[in-house]
């Protein structure tokens, strides 16, 4: 169709997640029809990326510094922890702007059907915080799911030998969601989670 | 969030089409997850195709040769042209396997808002082609789209001093289609275009 460069980007382009074979093609099309201005600088932004991004040793973040730069914030809280599964879901509380703690990144949730169990979990470095910090704080930022929750109780347990506060984040109405259109179980917390008007 | 490379990164991914800031996040995260297994290759197809791939001065089309595969190819029928607007739309065809003609990539159509004029066209190598060779048909694929439409009434005035047929892609409901979610614009050219069961 064009030669074995186009098929080969199509291919790659293909495997990125929220891309399937036509949108990778029509990807590929808009690029190719750009190659200075579209298609060199994504490759050179690639390429960047590839050499200067690392996992963050404290946290399990991804930045180009390590630490990152958040744990290497001085004006964030120290002493307040907020696990979460990935560092999507820490980025997302990034953009939401309200949390100003500290984060550890799990790299996943216990998950006995894909064969990811505690060992895999990136939380030495949580355990390590505890031992040579005052933490007062950690928020179990977990997702609702069966995994999710099934580490939120595991981490539950395992952090009970420190002395300090765990809490979990709040469960209900996704914030412009109708009744109509939401599951029995996110109705089911709502209702559970419910709080004076 | 990630560093200056990683908001470089989403910021590029973000301008394909398909993908938006969400999902230019998640293509990111799942590339920096395997920086050396989808970054660097995607990287290198992208630097590869920027370098290799040009357009065919004979049809438009986007291949590593000019002229390009198609036009190359000695097993073509070469008197029978189909009119296309894109190369996107000469990669659908060449899927579907039926045609075995040449093409003509216009690069667009005739669109008087956007500004885009009969001097914008790609059809010198198709009056060429009349000129120089034997020609029998002259398929315009152009789409059912307004400036489509004009294009093809264009086309067809220009292409009269030729002795050659010219013909256009049929119009009704599309393979699979149900008529309850088909507009109305389809329907009626449909029931014009139907024939004998």
């Amino acid at each position: 169709m064009g030669g074995p460069e186009i098929e080969r980007l199509i291919s790659l382009l293909s495997k990125l997640p929220g891309l399937g074979p036509r949108s990778a093609r029509r990807a590929a099309l808009a690029l190719l029809r750009q190659p200075e201005s579209r298609m060199r600088p994504l490759a050179q932004a690639l390429e960047q990326a590839a050499q200067q991004v690392k996992t963050c040793s404290q946290c399990g973040n991804l930045d180009s510094t390590d630490p990152c730069a958040i744990c290497s914030d001085p004006s964030r809280e120290r002493d307040v922890i907020c696990v979460v599964e990935t560092v999507g879901d820490l980025w997302a509380l990034e953009r939401a702007g309200i949390f100003k703690g500290l984060y550890q990144v799990l790299g996943g949730v216990l998950s006995p059907l894909s064969g990811f169990g505690p060992d895999d979990l990136n939380i030495a470095p949580l355990f390590h915080r505890l031992e040579t910090q005052e933490i007062r704080e950690i928020i179990l930022a977990l997702g609702a799911t069966v995994d999710g929750v099934t580490t939120l109780h595991w981490l539950y347990e395992k952090l009970q030998p420190w002395n300090v506060k765990i809490t979990r984040v709040g469960q209900g109405i996704p914030m412009g969601g109708s009744l109509e259109v939401l599951d029995e179980g996110t109705l089911t917390a709502a209702l559970i989670a419910r709080r004076p008007a």
